[in-house]
């Protein structure tokens, strides 16, 4: 349950890393000032990432007085990594380079009725190997798996997928021939969150939520720069939050969830109920109605507006219980219904959001699309790969100092 | 946003204060095992401690081999604390000794019709100087007060009480003559998880939730052992969660909260809905009708009955939200309603609980009735008042040493 001394220097480690990622490069008195670590602890992890060839030096600037200062940067050349993205419709495999920069990617369908593990697997092992051979030559330093529902990060199982009936699916012993090098799996509500910590660095210090609206619907939460886990690791489930008390069924068995009414197949569920004749309809092919929803609305189609402005009623009440009971100071929607629909969905749902959440958490959100760099359910599966690389390699320091934190106890 | 060296040593004395006193004693070596803090850093703390006074040596035993060990408790006589509830019908006094045993406590209704700042604030003074007298010639160390709904802990203020339509009353100030001790305010789900934390020492590993039922509901929540606050201090208003869209109007201008099903006025008003002439009924008052319902559902009254199982419909989904979003350990029912109804709603709002939260979560959590030992509250608030106090005294160690915590980022 403690942090041992190794774990200690692990997170100086992913500090001193993030740092230079976030600010696109950084001097180690620079880094200083944003870990809050020792000037002494700093320049050891410094020295091994270098010999590591993690990071490189990038520039020299003489400052006005004294000694050249070095910028330190994330090694492109270092090697790569793999994100992958298993969401419900489709597999999206992105390959990063080092700096986390994505280079290529490969996207295959999942059929609606090839949804058993060996079927899923087998389209993954595709995809991975189309991104391998793009890349031949080149180091591969780790793979990140991300996969919807409940997820056994240390285990490596997918523990529970509801919309595919999966139980306990050893996923990574499935993969572990198609890759040589180390895999995390992990689901996209937790890769969403690292993802967003990677890139910004303003939210380390913030309490954020990352809403992923997608087939399934979740949240990516982190509290004080750590992403909320709970205790099985199924911390997120945003989705199945009851708005509706003997609402719709939903598809986890209860009643009136979030996801009933906000997820691609509730959205279907509301344009179908309320214009079951509609040409925006593309029977059960999530993608192509939501797509069509987001063009007619482009247009002013009323009947296309009114299923948004449905959907963005239960967005925002939906919203405003995360806002009332976190007081977050940034709710973000990512995945691709917000990459679709989410210029359409966020001022609307803004609006219900206001009317059903309490004036001083409200005052203090910010609520916004995400804007990812690539996939971000992939690029937060490649950051977990990169942290279990870096977590691999000693990191040069033996002094434990701990990484400072904003909040204290109490 | 950093923590300063300064933090860091509070953060150390509040681990080992905590230690000693949730384990009831404890020798320096336990407390070295319990903190993961190094012995020199627990010995020079301990020493300090013994110094103020806020600790005592209470017994030595021999070890097998080697020197004599000896177990440090809380020091009762050190002085005393208040912990101040201000409830919306009640303001409740406890007084506790410097280990944070309940000694005394006042407590004084709030009319219904005397709910003006300075009217509140009034009845706050009379029970403060009530309890004052009876510990004449003890020191005071300091007072920890609780108010309802949105509290500045910074500076004193209570920003926002719905209930009471009170906006930016200055309540330590107001207080300030009558009390020469330091004050601090906070609201009462910040107390109740502090006092869970401090009360219970296996909760600093867990993630919890104290489900505050009286007028208002809200939740006391600690993630990764530490209390969630959020942005502005709000963090914890689960009963504004919408839980029946477009559902009963709630105090707070939102429709279809928690709170109006399962806050004490909302349960009087499915009894009136559905029992408009039950003999249960008190009116307006609160605390009698709940009473009336508690002793009505000991005899099995059917009327009493239904509304409760009403109650726990709507108790078990809200309760299954926050258990799918978060993941906790355990879940906890408190406060004066609990204390009341809690026996007959825990059984029944489990079963709602089961049919709404997913199996993982539900799996992981233990959703029980808190026993707290005294007001919870109050105990809570004490707390904060220890801390504060705890705070003020320098800790002896030079060397930041930071308590490890369990879980890294990522
Ligand atoms: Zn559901
Ligand atoms: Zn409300």
């Amino acid at each position: 349950m403690m942090r041992t001394a190794a774990d200690i220097r692990r997170m100086n480690s992913f500090a001193v890393v993030r740092a230079i990622h976030a600010n696109g490069g950084a001097s180690r008195r620079e880094l200083v000032d944003i870990t809050g670590l020792s000037f002494a602890t700093v320049a050891a992890i410094c020295t091994k990432l270098l010999e590591l060839g993690v990071i490189a030096e990038v520039a020299r600037k003489r400052a006005p007085a004294g000694r050249p200062t070095a910028t330190l940067s994330l090694n492109p050349e270092h090697g790569f990594l793999l994100g992958v993205d298993i969401a419900e419709t489709y597999v999206h495999v992105e390959a990063f380079d080092a700096a986390l920069e994505p280079i290529s990617s490969t996207q295959y369908d999942i059929d609606t009725h090839e949804r058993s593990p060996d079927q899923v697997v087998e389209r993954v092992k595709s995809a991975i190997a189309a991104e391998r051979a793009r890349h031949q030559g080149r180091a591969l330093l780790g793979v990140g798996v991300s996969a919807p529902g409940q997820v056994d990060q240390v285990g490596g199982t997918s523990v529970f997928a509801p919309n595919w009936d999966w139980h306990d699916v050893p996923l990574r012993d499935m993969l572990a021939d198609s890759v040589d090098a180390p895999l995390f799996l992990d689901n996209p509500l937790k890769s969403l969150a690292i993802a967003e910590m990677w890139a910004h660095p303003e939210r380390r210090g913030q309490d954020f939520v990352v809403l992923n609206l997608g087939t399934g619907v979740g949240a990516g939460i982190a509290i004080g720069g750590r992403v909320v886990r709970g205790r099985m690791n199924s911390a997120g489930e945003w989705g199945h939050m009851v708005i509706v008390a003997d609402g719709r069924a939903c598809r986890c068995g209860s009643r009136g969830c979030v996801e009933a009414y906000v997820g691609a197949p509730g959205i279907l569920q509301t344009l179908r109920e309320a214009y079951p004749d509609s040409p925006l309809l593309h029977g059960d092919d999530q993608t192509a109605t939501i797509a069509a929803l987001a063009a007619a609305a482009d247009d002013g189609d009323p009947a296309a507006l009114d299923v948004i402005e449905r959907t963005s009623h239960y967005l925002g009440i939906a919203t405003a219980s995360i806002v009332n009971l976190l007081n977050p100071d940034i709710v973000l929607l990512g995945s691709w219904v917000a990459e679709l629909l989410g210029k359409h969905l966020l001022d609307r749902a803004r609006t219900h959001l206001q009317a059903h959440a309490l004036a001083v958490p409200m005052a203090a959100v910010a609520f916004e699309l995400q804007h990812p760099r690539g996939n971000s359910v992939s690029l937060g599966s490649a950051t977990f790969a990169l942290e279990g690389y870096l977590d691999s390699v000693p990191d040069g320091t033996t002094d434990p100092e701990t990484t400072p934190r904003r909040r204290t106890v109490g």
